[in-house]
């Protein structure tokens, strides 16, 4: 049911994360800052946090990847976003967007969307709820309806995806990655990730790792989220209580190897 | 000399944030945010964090209760809150005040007060000296005179819970509540807990999940300091160093069953 | 090789430190803020973070040292800071600048320059690069040759120090302090500190806790830095992943007692 290549290719591109120590920069929500910086440093990269206006372009530059979190956004934060990316589009840096809690208000949907819009974005990661209200007003009443059945939130995201031009990873106890084209499938993760503030935002910054050393945004993405997927597994090996989860999680990206991460990566071709 | 009632009441209030996740909606400080938010899951709710003019109405509207927390304030962020907390108010979703370091600053001082005087709010929670800063200038010579003895600092809050028309939950090593009419004393509690920045703002975030299931606010924030108390003296129990036990008291919150708390609460009702 | 008067007086500051519990002003980046909180509160001393241009000269009034730091830096927060730091300049308060990620990009190089142009500074922490982008053009020229060697780096360290009339003190394997006189190195630490997310942050908060008690800045920042590079040590003899790594050194900061101190400080005096 797994796929080889794809289990080879996260292994690799774990490889090459931790040989070239790709900077990140993030432009993220306050909750997750110093969580996300330390899962970067576990898994091998290198992250920044940068916000001001005056500084992002030039941050980027320096960056493997870009990451856009609007957790905490202001209108002020998204200015800085757009800047930061139309530099990384310039720049040919990827950018990967988490759209957290697009849909429960009109500044989240209308910032995320406008982001999507302005920007070339290589990968979004988010929720069903979240990247499925990034459709227009007549496609978001189909994805709406078509979360009734597994099938149909895979029709609503391979649709999205094509009309934005983007891959879109939709996290949940099972992730799909989809570009409109091919569909994959990772099967790793734990129930306990829940219990953890910002384990989404975390499974952003890693596909963010990942898209620094690897071109493709959907083997990218899918590679990303079954190495930190088997993190969670891992971590939950040790322990059940969400403290604990929270440190161990970090101590699991550090010391899962490239070939357990062979072995252990559950990703399933769809299409 | 501990009441039965209010130990089942904790309990039973425990069991319903566990049912319902009530979403608890913090205009917090950047230091606790993560802290909170972990805090927040590990009890059973559900937190989010929303701070911008253009959003929070429409976010707290979702909540079951906000928690205005002043502890890295600025104008605008108190303007957001106010915001926040009149819709609040409209829409008679509960409101607790986190008044940190007022008294330490004019910003901080005036800022706590003009929430309390614009806004209802159904608790403040705070230590002493952030408490007893929120009475008018007459009035704070006495609060600032009462704290010589504890009968006079109960008295000085009493005086001051029926002058705000709201709750006041004094939080110290016994906490005492009173809405100027009961007066509720708990006894559970660790000194670890003032080793790990931020369990002031933890205690506030445990009383709004509180009293997103418990309409009565001075049995909501008894209940919830009740329960959070004992998980700091069960963590205690595990590790007596700052670092670990930052980790176990959230481990505690969440392993703390509803019988556990009935047997554990130390709640005195002295009036 | 290691200087005995140095370890008897990083013990004694420690001891200093837990008896006064100095208050800490921190101006600081958003993503070690709860950390170096943490650190501060373990080591014995009461942090507060404030960033309102219009509390910031009352708050540092209270302080016993200030920190600033340009982790996650706007202009408005720089103003904070040079507002904060004239007031503690009046008042005789020792300042502590990090300079995070001077020389990335133009808005930290000049910030990190005006802050040490318009304020009396006691102590700039930061790694060879931070430090060295203080220069001003030409010399820089020569500081950027000049780490080619530690004995060059040295040299352009002690030159700096001077033209700054300020302690600097670089922190990498070897920490190098001066005040463009006296030379001290420590040489405690541990490389898993590098798996952390701030802990450079974290090195300085320590520097302005024993700032606020010693007010010689060449002896405080090496005593500090024993004292956290021994904190380092000791964590790492409990653990060598991360997760568990950055709640370990919380925990080292706090057993650490002054006789552990004594017997383990490494400070040898160049000069």
């Amino acid at each position: 049911m797994f796929d080889h290549r794809l289990a080879q290719k996260a292994s690799d591109n774990l490889k090459k994360i931790r040989a070239k120590k790709p900077l990140i920069h993030n432009i993220t929500n306050y909750v997750v800052m110093n969580y996300t910086a330390n899962a970067l440093l576990a898994c091998g990269a290198s992250p920044v946090m940068a916000h001001a206006a005056e500084e992002v372009e030039e941050m980027v530059s320096l960056a493997g990847a870009l990451v856009l979190n609007i957790g905490t956004l202001t209108p002020q934060w998204v200015d800085a976003m757009l800047r930061a990316g139309k530099k990384a589009n310039a720049l040919k840096i990827p950018i990967v967007l988490d759209p957290v809690g697009s849909g429960a208000t009109q500044l989240r949907t209308d910032s995320a969307k406008r982001l999507t819009r302005e920007l070339s974005i290589q990968v979004v990661r988010g929720n069903a709820s979240e990247v499925l209200s990034l459709t227009s007003k007549e496609a978001r009443t189909r994805g709406v309806d078509s979360i009734h059945s597994v099938e149909e939130a895979e029709e609503a995201a391979v649709t999205l995806a094509r009309s934005l031009k983007t891959t879109l990873a939709i996290t949940g106890k099972v992730d799909l990655i989809t570009d409109g084209e091919r569909i994959y499938k990772v099967h790793n993760g734990h129930e306990m990730m829940g219990m953890v503030t910002g384990t989404g935002c975390t499974a952003t910054v890693m596909i963010a790792a990942f898209l620094a050393v690897d071109p493709d945004p959907v083997e990218a993405a899918t590679t990303g989220l079954a190495y930190f997927g088997l993190a969670g597994e891992k971590a939950a090996s040790h322990t059940k209580t969400p403290g604990t989860y929270q440190i161990s999680l970090l101590d699991a990206l550090f010391s899962i190897d490239e070939e357990e991460l062979r072995k252990g990566a559950k990703i399933e071709v769809v299409k």
